[in-house]
């Protein structure tokens, strides 16, 4: 059939839209989310689009066109196409297999990748997908051909190196923020350590996010590896225009209205990044306790089992290390606030609990790849300030400023024990909440900063933790959430 | 933050959607599926809507709008509206519990199909729970909740009658056009039965796509009580603008994509359009056998058993009956072609076992209402030319002309057996694939024609079944799918 393009001016920023008006697709014998191929007459370019049926926007005759299609076939409104139906992706019935319980192929696997990067799939096809891996678990032998097909769909940094370390932690610990002291302790050391992190999305800052108010994170490709020559090791945003992993950014989307994170997809996500940066030799840091992501040590190894396992598939040594999670490490909780912190420890400073834990993980790491005396070597390039020298570095080198300054936020206000005692327990989520309330992680300099740790005396009036903000309504937003939640616990 | 409306001149048929660029995104924390308020400045209406993100499509300070909240909002283009980031509904944490495999309370579900019906949730939400249905399947009380919620954010008939009848198939076999029979048999015999019908997705032709050929099915439903005043009965299209089950005409388009029939799912989506018709007795029909959509009797039953005992907790008699579906009912398939069946069926002649089914279904029905000698009084209305009468009565008043008119195919092809003897089987699935090639259910005229049904004696060369076809390369490619296939099975 016959139609005239339409440019509908919006782009999906995924799916291949196309829209028809109904008696066309009547016609055409089609309903909603069918496929149609749109052929451009003069060139015989093809593009393939997910019908979708209107009755008002799109008169008969006509074709209504996102951007997506329209650049593939680089045609402009007023276009003449010719639109045929054409058969969905068999991907399509992989889903629907997975959904009804059944294992798929690496072959399987891989073609519903591929589909969802090459726009293929709609939004409606990606959530079944998802969902069906929430419900149906991936198994080891699918999480592995899912990690494969992600890293083959995207893009390697393609580093040339026998060693190559990363390290990953599972999150739900407010600061915690090991991952910007580690790094420059190991490219001290000489490894190589290309380190992609992510912004947050529910916390009050993702390690991107603190390593911003230092650096430029949002680097290119070709960017990350000229820093990468240069210093040994970068700290970046893994998101964006990166596309180390395109797969896996479409469906974080899907994931996000439900907060869904199917166990396969997750651990499919974080080994993918992990194998486009060409990683040898992995970290796992997988935090346990009162409050963190996994409540028991046990519930925490099974996880870590699995990290192992795949690892052994992808040819990736990992070590995975079940941590304390039961209180923040550092005091910070907030971009500027934890910057502060790394900073601190860098210059050979406190906070101890974040010092001792990225002692911790970097000696592993050294360890892992057979060094001898490990804490002694790290702690060699940490307190002779080299390793602050190489975090200037790789700064510098990502964009950032020679001296770095830290942001302050314009008001604060201090939460004080209401009685003598010790501190029994803190609470991550409260903590975490409280931050994002005073403006974390979007003003920078917001979020909260900790006098205490568990096991502290307190004194009734003595500072428990400080709350920054930059404006008085979220500092007030943020002290009545700190009086309705009791997030340090005094006994 | 105050922004300036976009009109992006597209309606989604359902979500109210909002684009808003990513940098006002971030000013108010928003990712995209978040759900923001939009409030005019001048009046101060209120709407909610999803939002989505992009970087190009709108420019920071403006906000795009499709047609749903443009119209709830009662503005246009170029209006200043305030935006503010609100909490996401509720029920998106029952679906999430649903995915999760946990019990929803009526409550629950309620709020839920309000969400949908109201257009307060996304595709991909929606999705989530046709996939949540799907896996972790709806209890027996789950499903008669759902189904009261779609009665009740749905349009009732309000019909004040003591007895309405209603009848539903499940489907799978080939004509079987009961309906058509048993709704002008009844009426003749002064009962109410106010019969909606589907129109085909898959199948060569629905119930409502027959009955179109001999009169308009798609009418208003001020119409519609209008004709059941004069008639005592319809038969019309149960979709489209009547919106007598809206929430579950919003999940059969989210469920088309993998064909998902998650079981609570669907036995709620056909009760609750008996009981928004007002259904007191109602007969449900399995039919069972190679290649129907139940292989064996025994799970039709367990789907039947389902069926009465949601009749039972929705208050409404429901009797399910197992039928013969191994091999099609009737002759013809393609909505003329059953038109033709039909309407000699009602004339007192052939098909027999088209003619033997109705009169069984008929005479059920009359037995469950009470009446004596049911098949003498079935045989008495159908024989008499009653039924028949009633019929064009009822298809008169719902617009339909004075004399019936079928179209012809201007092409026909038959299909001759390779061998003397016995038919052994006929593949439902393949004479509907070959009835849809032919053009059915599109091109009215188009299907086929069985000459032979189950035990009739062949002699090669003889005519198993005709093709018809409106044009020469439907009948080709039909030809060769006839060849490809062996529809009808010779021993």
């Amino acid at each position: 059939m016959k139609l005239k393009v339409k440019d509908v001016n919006l782009s999906t920023g995924g799916s291949s839209i196309a829209i028809i008006n109904e008696l066309d697709a009547k016609k055409l014998g089609i309903h909603a989310s069918d496929r149609i191929s749109i052929r451009r007459l003069r060139t015989g370019q093809q593009a393939i689009a997910v019908a979708d049926i209107s009755s008002a926007d799109i008169s008969p005759g006509q074709i209504g066109l996102f951007e997506e299609p329209l650049k593939q076939l680089g045609i402009e409104e007023g276009t003449h196409v010719d639109v045929l139906p054409t058969e969905r992706p068999h991907s399509i019935q992989y889903i629907s297999a997975k959904l009804e319980g059944k294992e798929l192929t690496e072959k399987q696997i891989r073609e519903i990748v591929v589909d969802i990067v090459e726009n293929h799939l709609s939004e409606v096809e990606m959530t079944y997908f998802v969902a069906a891996c929430y419900s149906s678990k991936l198994t080891i032998d699918e999480a592995a051909a899912l990690t494969k097909a992600i890293v083959e769909t995207g893009t390697s940094l393609g580093l040339n190196k026998k060693v190559i370390i990363d390290k990953h932690c599972i999150g739900g610990v407010p600061n915690n923020r090991t991952t910007l002291i580690v790094v420059p302790i190991m490219a001290a050391l000489g490894y190589t350590m290309p380190k992609t992190s992510s912004r947050s999305i529910t916390s009050p800052a993702g390690t991107a996010d603190t390593m911003e108010v230092m650096a430029p994170v949002s680097l290119s490709l070709e960017k990350i590896k000229e820093v990468l020559a240069k210093t040994n090791a970068c700290m970046v945003w893994g998101g964006g225009s990166l596309n180390l992993a395109a797969a896996d950014d479409k469906l974080i989307r899907i994931r996000h209205p439900l907060s869904i994170d199917p166990e396969g997809m997750l651990l499919a996500s974080i080994m993918a990044k992990k194998k486009a940066v060409g990683a040898t030799h992995c970290i796992i840091d997988i935090p346990y306790g009162f409050m963190a992501k996994f409540a028991t040590q046990e519930s925490a190894m099974k996880l870590g089992k699995k990290f192992s396992m795949l690892g052994k598939m992808l040819g990736m040594k990992v070590k995975v290390l079940l941590t304390d999670g039961s209180q923040p490490i550092g005091n910070g909780v907030g971009p500027a606030l934890e910057a502060f912190d790394v900073i601190s420890v860098l210059k050979g400073e406190g906070p101890n609990d974040l010092r001792e834990k990225s002692i911790f993980l970097a000696s592993e790491m050294l360890q892992m790849v057979g060094e001898k005396n490990p804490r002694a070597r790290v702690l060699e390039v940490l307190d002779s300030g080299r390793a602050y020298a190489k975090f200037k570095e790789i700064a510098i080198a990502q964009g950032g400023r020679k001296h770095i300054r830290l942001p302050k936020a314009r008001y604060f206000y201090d939460v004080v024990a209401a009685k003598d005692g010790v501190v029994r327990q803190i609470n991550n989520k409260a903590i975490a909440r409280i931050a994002r309330i005073a403006g974390a992680p979007d003003d920078k300099a917001a979020g909260l900063y900790l006098r205490v740790h568990c096991g502290d005396k307190t004194k009734k009036g003595s500072v428990l933790f400080t709350i920054y903000a930059q404006g008085r309504m979220k500092l007030d937003s943020a002290k009545s959430t700190a009086e309705e939640y009791q997030a340090v616990e005094i006994r």
